[in-house]
């Protein structure tokens, strides 16, 4: 019988170590588009070069895989340390975050070269492992995998924002175009008041990040969400109605920074004329009406709410309805890489998995008995549960298989580089 | 029985009124320290100068109750409406917070004549309005009042932050010390899992802030919470133990902010070789270990709790502790303008009211079926809804009358030159 | 003999007792239309409260007379040496700039009061010299009376700036007007080329500047200078002509300094409809259009003349001209405060001497064989030989006693809030 | 007569061109050590990536020769318009100097192809013009052709500054050494005082800078000019005796900007221990004390020659000095990218052409009679002329061919990624 638990065993490590090299694969297969040029540039101060991505996420398996199999491991080359950690500070100094876009070095076929490397030696030291030490390294195997599928999204949140601030527009894939669309009636499911239960267990063997634990009991007062998703056509009547000049509909900080960065729509958004265009992956398009409004900060989502004389959701809210709807729409593995209209293909929720990540009005806490990750990786979530709020729902960029319902996605309330987009609530009187 | 009510009317209507005028003088009183000079200066771009706070309050008065009452009211001087209007952005264009600290105009000598003529012609109205006018009013005016001594709380902070600016530290009052004080043992409480009800009713008929309503439910999970504020001597250990520079202890954003501003201690501490002192409302003086640890910010206080193997409340799981005790320490009336050391005079929690404010874990963000304020005053609260965290518990410089159970206080998570303590809690395994 | 020479002396120290005693009253009368708040503020980096400039110029006295004639001399009180040091880095830290217009301690009673007691101690201690200590201190005393001067013209500046900020507009003195002006024709008078003799011989006995020194040569090339100055009517021309939108008359430093700023006018001057009117220090006032444009920087002073075809003089071309001219209009004691338009009452160059400093087009840098101050005051001019361009001609807050033909002024080529104008040159073919 | 004249024309015009093509195909030439990923950035605000020179010096024959040709002429591609513009504000809008570090597009290869472009098609246009066309052009051409010239040493300079902000220090080229070095003794040369011609005339029929002409009088004092540059080795002695420490030393901004920028040495320096290294075309390599110190900026300069009671030069001085010396040594066509130790080769003043570039005390102004460049070239020099210093004398990144006596290079006084170095003069008392 211990053989035979063994062989399982054995099956199941074959299985994630596939599964890794797919991940791995995966990565690169989505820089083909790319010239030696594009991997080099960043754009902001979020943002980090194509090249980095590459790199930090092998970094990643090099310090928390392979440097825990063997404590004597030697790195693959020495400033790659110091280069590719992003912001692990029990891990010693590393490259602000500033610098990603200056390093001409290593270059790009370097990088490839360090990413074959260390993918073919994870590999090869998982296979070798006991049983027991592979008991004990699976955690950490996993969470790089996870990590790795999270830096897909960054990458092409990244190349869109790079690719931007080029005059030139660069097209990362080329454009397409989908057939006319039937319009549909919103319309607004009821939330009855009770307890609900929210996360995941923490005694669960499936995976899921320290920040969706422990399940536990939320109240939930009764509420209305929206069916659809806010199209761009819906915001655009907000803009025309002046949304962006009426400090009534804002929150004070966001109004502060919607005049300090002089936003008058959407990130990516552009008017020529009486016509509007936004920048996609597919290049510069005129703007599709009937697709959800994507590109917003929590700022302007809320401003929108407000004008609308509705809220956003809090995450719980969300959870709980997210949880009755088999539905799913588009995901990173559907090629499209922006998001599409609404289709008639659902009971409830609408899009409500995939297309965008949906601002919540919750901010990002610690949930009750939350624990952070062992092995040095504490640092991963923990230190960023302040100032920023949740998204839920995944997006045309997030792999399906890193996707749960009970996701929490988090960003600062200004930015809106990443694939952002509204529903509704309503509290009922 | 009609002329009865109206009597009973008028009679709590004079007692409002009487109110007014005493909240009116004790505003005045505080400032009785101050040189001319002193009413000018703001030292940093969160602070007001003292002059400028007499006028606001002032202006809130005019706009808010002397308008409602008359729409054709002229207001005392045309420029006031511009220089001492704080962010209301629905009464037009204002004076930038940091140009506050520039005006030499008008002399102090004109602001207190100004809120002479203006608490005078505020008395008169009110007294002779109809029944009817007067309960329209009513709300404003009893809003105006609360307003008046919220800044009371922000006139001192401000005159203390003002005063440290400058080298030769001036003294607000006297200083005091007091005699040696026993030492306690922290016990921790426990608080059962459970529904609690938060908040306050919507239809009540008791004066509470927009963001204290409406009474709701909270699922609490059991917990325990510290009897005692965490003492200077407790927060000394922590920086002796270098807390102020192991990263693995602070949040990504306070760890930035710690660095940019250099921090090393709480506000207002200083070393001189071996000896500590603080700056108080009565000077520099010795560090009072016994006394509760003050002008901490959220990421100070967060580190500390980390440090412990604790946390910080939640503002539910606070407001459930709270309600179980019924002792009350150092409020603005009794003079003492600095947090005092705990006395054997509680039940389960020393100094939950009162003191300083205790800083929770919870975001400021409304509460279910939250609505803003009507008549103008919507700008309130509710935009500032957004990058803050709930303190609780009032301070040794907030008006006794002011304060209440389900009172929220709130500020950006870097700030510290508020009363701010830290209250402990922990999880039940 | 030796008595008689020693008497001489003593009418010469006395002479110089009772002019040290007289400008210091100066300083004083210049505050008396100032409130106590008036005294406090300071509203940009470059201006400092009236406070400041009143108890810095005793400082200086402090540090660089009493003390020089008793080393153990003990001063007024110990914290002022580090408040009021401007920028001698050879006597210790001192208060950073930023922080003059944020003390309200010492008041403008103790400020008062430790100007009475060192001009008090001052004449006292001078008196009581011996010949030979007398001949040593005499050369920091005489400084110590220039100084103060100097910080008359910087306080008036300073209280233009600082009311100009607040909405309000206080007025420094009551307005005034002049009668109707006669135009005048501009002339171009010759300079012929050739060696000139420039600046002030280092053996002189009259007090100068040590950047004054050495008299040297200077080639002067063939040119042309302007007899009047640039009015404010042909300033509003090159306004009205599209001068500050056009980037090819400015300065590349200039141009984006403008932008930055928003500058579309001289410091002081708002447009109201078709009017324009100009801060003074009696308050907003019509702009006088005969009266010579002002508070121009360099920047603004090479666009407009630029746009003229012509160009700024060098400061040896000034110079040259200047003592050809012995007339003299508008300085401190005139009591206006402001530039007059010019009268029929030169020879060459109308108001050459006073009303305007006028820009030249060189830059700031030592004359050969410049030697800096001895005895600590180093530090008074060498250090800021740097990036700034020479003025010439004094102005109408310029004390007239204080004013050379050979006096060099500098500002930094943005500034504007001292009283800057422009004189044109041409080249001749 | 007409026949030969116009011959004789058409052979300097195919020198011109010849030199032409030899001038693009060196730029070209320095970018062989390149990778593609080293076109493409550019990592402080004052450089460039190498690719955007290649783009921009082509750009530059696009729009002041081409187009001057041909009026009808059309861009190689529209948007190089806009990218490759540097700052001439009179062709439009243009890419923001932060910007052009952000571009991975146009590709290296698609910028190879417009440089191969351009050059054929203006080595064709220029042959086939008439000889009344190819006057009014050549000035152009020849303006091109120095331009080129002026970026390679940019090109170099942005490369190595570039290359530095890689914690891989990445090698331009192979490191090198030389030989043991003589000592010698440091001489000090008079200047006679008098009138010295300067500058260029403005009929000469060679090629000069607007900026060096007109040839002008300039009264020189009598002073001494070191034989020798400023070593690694004396500067080194101004480090250890404190000199970055004493505010003394320093003019006023110079302090401050060494304070905001924290050095402690020149660029490219770095200590190790006990021993000193220098970032170089070579990579790292140990400070070579026999060489000129490089790198250093004016105020490091001054500071330096204040602490060895010295000056620097006028470029008046400078440029009547270097006249009178034949020797030149290391420019770019040497190939060692550094400069060298001085050798026993020199007349008067070691190195005084060539090795580096020589901070004068003068300012960066015009000449008397100074016309800015005509054909839209205005923007070229004169905007410029305000808050640099002159540098003289080339450096061993000069091209020769580009190099005259009377050449004023010129750079704002905090810069020092230039090759800038130290000779030192003293007055005649
Ligand atoms: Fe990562
Ligand atoms: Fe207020
Ligand atoms: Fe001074
Ligand atoms: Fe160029």
């Amino acid at each position: 019988m211990d053989l035979l638990r063994s062989q399982e065993r054995f099956s199941e490590r074959e299985a994630m170590v596939r599964r890794f090299e797919a991940v791995r694969k995966a990565t690169e297969d989505l820089c083909l588009p790319l010239t030696h040029e594009d991997f080099v540039i960043s754009v902001t101060d979020d943002t980090s070069p194509p090249k980095w991505h590459l790199a930090h996420t092998t970094w990643f398996f090099e310090n928390f895989v392979l440097k825990k199999i063997d404590p004597q491991y030697e790195p693959f080359r020495n400033e790659f340390h110091f280069l590719f950690n992003s912001y692990y500070k029990s891990l010693g100094y590393y490259l602000p975050k500033v610098k990603r876009g200056v390093l001409s070095r290593p270059t790009v076929h370097e990088v490839q070269e360090y990413r074959r490397a260390i993918t073919k030696e994870v590999m090869m030291e998982v296979m070798r492992l006991s049983d027991e030490k592979f008991k004990e390294i699976k955690e950490c195997l996993e969470l790089g995998i996870q990590h790795e599928q999270q830096h897909q999204e960054l990458l092409l949140m990244d190349i869109k924002r790079n690719f931007y601030e080029n005059p030139i527009r660069p097209r990362y894939h080329p454009d397409h175009s989908h057939g006319p669309y039937e319009s549909f009636d919103v319309k607004w499911h009821n939330l009855a008041s009770g307890l609900a239960k929210i996360g995941v267990d923490r005694n669960t063997h499936e995976f899921a990040f320290d920040n969706e634990k422990d399940l536990h009991n939320q109240w939930i007062e009764s509420c209305m969400l929206s069916s659809h998703l806010v199209t761009n056509d819906e915001f655009l009547s907000f803009i025309e109605d002046g949304g962006y000049d009426n400090p009534l509909l804002w929150l004070s900080d966001g109004w502060d920074v919607k005049e300090r960065e002089k936003w008058s729509a959407p990130l990516y958004w552009e008017r020529d004329g009486q016509n509007w265009w936004s920048f996609t992956l597919g290049g510069m398009m005129p703007l599709d009406l009937a697709a959800p409004v994507v590109h917003v900060s929590f700022y302007e989502a809320m401003a929108f709410a407000h004008w609308k004389g509705c809220r956003l959701p809090t995450e719980f809210e969300w959870e709980v309805a997210a949880r009755s709807e088999p539905s799913e729409c588009t995901f990173l593995e559907d090629g499209y890489f922006e998001p599409e209209p609404s289709r008639d293909d659902h009971e409830l929720y609408s899009q409500i998995h995939g297309s965008v990540w949906e601002w919540t009005q919750s901010a990002y806490l610690p949930y009750p008995r939350y624990e952070k990750f062992q092995h040095g990786l504490a640092e991963y979530n923990e230190k960023f549960m302040c100032n920023q709020f949740v998204l839920r729902g995944g997006s045309s960029i997030t792999p399906r298989s890193h996707y749960r319902v009970t996701y929490r996605n988090f960003y600062y309330p200004h930015m809106r580089w990443q694939y952002s987009g509204i529903r509704l609530a309503k509290d009922l009187a």
